[in-house]
């Protein structure tokens, strides 16, 4: 894989499971800005709920892309913490991830390719004093954050591991005239999102408007284009802006609307 | 209207109703970031209530007014994304704002003058790509952003609306010796805030120990200086730092206490 | 104490207990970044329990010491607003801090080294317009803030004050064989938080193994090393991140589980 040559930025972006309420953030970003005080931190998301690691690798998935090249997103949603779980930095796409290895990166890993991969154990690199046991995000992947920002390539940190943890997200089943799915992600909204991609739908139905979309039992409609397009307090079906067959309510709360939520069954049909 | 001759500034601030555990706005972010890495990006309110185009106007109204000439605010309290409802770029005071046109910017139409504005619709300066039907906040908001950062004029994004949607905000009315207005806003500490202001109660009562103010038909009292001046747990009126007559319970939460909410009349009175 | 020379720096953080929904912390950010639009401006939190000074004091004194030095602390949890409180700026180890005299600085003050403190009450270097009563954050923190971070020495704002307020932090007894303490802060994973420091507990009791911990009467059990080392949904004690006695349960919510909260007894007991 060879060195490091992304573009470098001072860009350091934070997932965690944290609250901001607690004072673990903002210790984790003073100990970043002691390191490298002209680091740009920006908050991916901290309401990650807790030791949620699908839905932190959603959240990750979702807004990593976007961000400039050289960007390193540090992830610690991390039930683990103070047990044997390794501590891996990788290169996917044209951003640097620093992440516990609990399958977290599991949907970039399934997005974006792989270029680099390395387990952050070099003693070297670590700090010095025994890290607490229960607060890594601050004593281990914050200093090493603060290391890669001010220019240390990724592959000093430690050897390429020999394999790394995937999630085992409930795959998308194919069978005649349907795609069955499930429900992997709840927004603010209520939105309950599914793992069933606007690109497999495309590809398994020619004729979009004779599809059918079932949740948990429950008939949604037909695809539609916006949520503007159902009427106010009535479920309905799209593609949403990650690309991610979502069911919704218009200007409503479809988790509440129609008691369902993380795990509920997706069907997209076509009805000829 | 002519050219923008603003200071620029490298400011940007986000005013939305995503909240801050999904992956929104770290998206909106990560693209503006991307156009502009030096931008400087400032949360005013990712709490709006969902879809609360007033509670928007309200929160952008209070906190725009204190940032450097040339700040560019990005407002995407959004309801209609999707349809076929209008972008607004305009210059209030030293102010721009990007904004959906649904009336979210009707208190700062109402407090600053207003010196330009354009609909975003210059393909020029749109993104080629199709955007989702969702999600424009990243799609066209955060790109639009970080051209105006980059230094694009305002007045190439578009031309002059013919007109803009402003809200129907409840109106103070006045009567022989009284205002009967409502509560337009309530806040994490469950302060009712009406859309009386302090400007409007001292041009109508000279004498201002002779007032006194009711909420949803309970007496609250005459105006005091500071919460402090209240007794721990009762309810008092007072001019908030806003410039609005607010009723406050001291140490307590006026919302719960008095089983009141938006839209409750408020009325002041003198008592002579 | 004499001048200040502390190393400057345009990191500032802010404490408070606003919330993030309405415009308070971002009015405060604005006048900020008006007076200096360098500055980088950091939240510590802003989800400290409405007006509740103990948890203030726990969560900055949790973050500060990991800022660089010449960090500006803001902290604005101040129930005494517009009434006679005092507010006061100083400098504790290699960090500032701007705070209301109420005694949110207690465990700074008992973690820090105090090097200097002054009265903020300088009229020349106070706004010329009378600030509101309710928000001195926005009128009064920030604008000093403001001429802090553009370089003002602190010992320019007033005279050293005769004395500040401490908060009457409950006590940890100790008895033969035994400690006892109480719960001084809960987090957002229902973790329970005693005033009972790792370094007391060390100097009491030789044989660590030989220690048992209770909590509102309930055995907790032996302290272990790390949340792990407990089965899912059993209580546990350990020593914190922070240094500290604190109360968990393995992938739980001790608060729940134990129906514990601030105020609840915490026993460490040796048992021959």
């Amino acid at each position: 894989m060879g060195l490091e040559t992304v573009a470098r930025s001072r860009i350091v972006t934070l997932t965690t499971d944290f609250g901001t309420a607690d004072p673990y953030v903002a210790a984790m970003k003073g100990v970043i800005l002691t390191a490298c005080p002209s680091a740009s931190i920006v908050d991916i998301s901290h309401g990650v709920p807790p030791q949620d690691v699908l839905s932190g690798a959603v959240v990750l998935a979702e807004a990593a892309a976007y961000f400039p090249a050289g960007t390193l997103h540090v992830v610690v949603v991390d039930p683990g913490v103070g047990t044997g779980r390794g501590i891996l930095i990788a290169r996917f796409g044209e951003q640097h991830f620093l992440f516990p290895d609990n399958g977290v990166i599991t949907l970039i890993a399934q997005r974006l390719p792989m270029k680099a991969i390395f387990s952050v154990r070099n003693a070297r690199y670590l700090p010095a004093r025994e890290p607490s046991r229960t607060f890594h995000g601050r004593d281990v992947f914050a200093p090493v954050a603060g290391l890669v920002l001010n220019g240390l390539d990724i592959s000093r940190l430690g050897p390429q591991p020999d394999t790394y943890k995937l999630l085992d997200v409930p795959p998308v089943r194919q069978e005649p005239d349907r795609l069955i799915g499930s429900v992997i992600y709840v927004d603010r909204f209520g939105n309950l999102v599914s793992n069933i991609r606007q690109s497999q739908v495309c590809g398994c139905f020619p004729a979009m408007e004779r599809v059918r979309v079932y949740c948990g039992g429950t008939e949604i409609g037909p695809l539609v284009g916006a949520y503007g397009f159902a009427e106010e307090g009535q479920p309905l079906a799209l593609f949403n802006s990650m690309g991610a067959m979502e069911i919704a309510v218009n200007k409503g709360n479809a988790r509440e609307v129609l008691g369902l939520d993380v795990g509920a069954e997706v069907i997209v049909a076509d009805v000829k």
